[in-house]
């Protein structure tokens, strides 16, 4: 093939992705990144970011800003466009993209995040925009002085209440579970504002409206009863898939889809391939621990193709 | 026991150390951090770190102050004392230090990096301070125009060379292995300084000198042949060793005498006691990593302390 042959392909720029570019490039490699939002998740963080050691408290999109900075520094291309499919072929993986252009490269660093997981009720997919959001950091200012619920009592779910809650007259924390599982410093800080109400047991089974939401249905787990409650808008929180659609046949998934690693290497079972961050099944997803999973796989990329050329 | 039991106890205060107790008291865990040296190693590193991502560019000293101001908007103590034992007594841990106090805990977090290890050659312990160094960065000024070797062909060898180069006239690389192992781009950065020279397959037999250093022999590996070099300093750059000793019984080593972790969790052979960063058997010591490992730690120590309340 006449294409040029990339050291190593990274796919997504979060923390792992841009992490592992910046590696790469002290490395020597001759290295890309193909992402289609530059920062992932990151940039819909709902509050400030207050454990990335050595930045104090500073917001998602001002981290991905720093992120982005440290690796213009470095020769690392950084190419708008979705992947769409990884094969591999006599070693070479040929990486296609949404905006129809192939890419060839000796390694690839899967690093492309984890989206939204949705809730799969009646009336989800259809006021999404609508009154159903999965940002809260983005959407937060649409619901001034209205009342809200975020379905999901862990941090994502906290985190998105306490940024609602500097608009929002009311928030309501819809948990699953008998108890939240939240930081205790994140369920302070939303005890704090005074507005955030948490109801546990709770299932949510239905949101209705007319032009948008309404209200809500959800069942108490406990009683059985079936509960509404009125409100203008529905957070959803529940945690994150992997984004990992094109890479069928090159990986082994967890039960939780996430690609499983060898978690000293961030090896995938495809010799060459790697996946570090969110997307794999490292066991906490955290901004500073990607990062540190995004330096390992390409250290591991390096020395695999060190290996493969014999040295 | 009328004392007070910790939640964590985290021994150091690198990268990892640090990291850990922003985590933990994120937690809600009551911890304090036991260190003899603020920053660890990171104090003594040679040149700027430009691989923390977000940062850019930045001295070790600086990061150090960064990691230690974030750590400051929490409630960690970090008590400066040296950890002597550490021992476990009906799921409790009793740490000893070198200014006698005893510390109780109920999780342990090793975070106590490593020291530089010796060359174990004759001249070498008689040398210390007086041309013999384990810290470039620290003892650089004091070779103005003279000629110095750096045992060590790696990053911290290069590392050592390139800020060494700044002051010194002459400076040598003696590197065992027919190869050197430093990432290029601190390849390339010596060759820049036009002062440094590489010597491969270099066995340093002995340092030699008067008052002070005055010249090394080595072995050339290939030839068999003994030279000698003239120079005024030798610093010392070979790995480290991690410092370990006040853990005896309580952990497993890897065959570089690093702490044995599960890969997952940083758990160590003992429940409750973990390790993280450069005292690990991580394959990769890097700050980032460090720092992700310190968080790993701090995250399954909370969830141990969970499991063990019941929760």
């Amino acid at each position: 093939m006449g294409e040029d042959i990339y050291d190593l392909i990274i796919i997504g720029s979060g923390p792992a992705g841009i992490t592992a570019g910046i590696y790469a490039s002290r490395l020597g490699m001759k290295s890309i990144i193909i992402s289609k939002e530059l920062g992932g998740q990151l940039t819909r963080k709902s509050v400030s970011i207050e454990n990335y050691p050595g930045l104090g408290e500073i917001s998602g999109y001002d981290l991905v800003q720093k992120f982005y900075n440290h690796l213009k520094k470095f020769n690392v291309p950084l190419i708008s466009d979705a992947v769409v499919k990884v094969e591999e072929k006599n070693g070479v993986f040929e990486i296609s993209t949404e905006g129809r252009k192939v890419f060839f490269s000796k390694t690839v660093i899967v690093a492309s995040g984890a989206d939204p997981r949705p809730l799969e009720v009646p009336g989800e997919k259809e006021f999404i925009g609508k009154g159903v959001s999965y940002c809260a950091v983005c959407d937060a200012p649409f619901y001034k002085d209205k009342t809200v619920a975020v379905a999901g009592g862990g941090d994502a779910g906290f985190e998105a209440a306490i940024a609602l809650s500097e608009w929002a007259k009311k928030v309501y924390i819809l948990e699953f579970n008998p108890e939240v599982k939240a930081e205790p410093a994140n369920q302070k800080k939303a005890a704090e504002t005074g507005k955030v109400e948490v109801i546990t047991n709770a299932r949510l089974k239905e949101i209705k409206g007319d032009q948008t939401v309404e209200l809500i249905i959800y069942e108490d787990r406990k009683s059985g009863e079936k509960n509404e409650l009125k409100l203008d808008g529905v957070f959803v929180e529940i945690g994150n898939q992997p984004a990992t659609s094109f890479l069928k046949g090159l990986i082994d998934f967890s039960e939780r889809d996430e690609i499983k690693i060898d978690p000293w290497t961030c090896q995938t079972k495809t010799p060459g391939l790697f996946a570090a961050g969110d997307v794999s099944n490292v066991k906490e997803k955290q901004i500073v621990i990607a990062c540190g999973e995004g330096a390992k796989a390409a250290l591991s990329a390096y020395h695999y193709l060190k290996r493969s050329l014999g040295k």
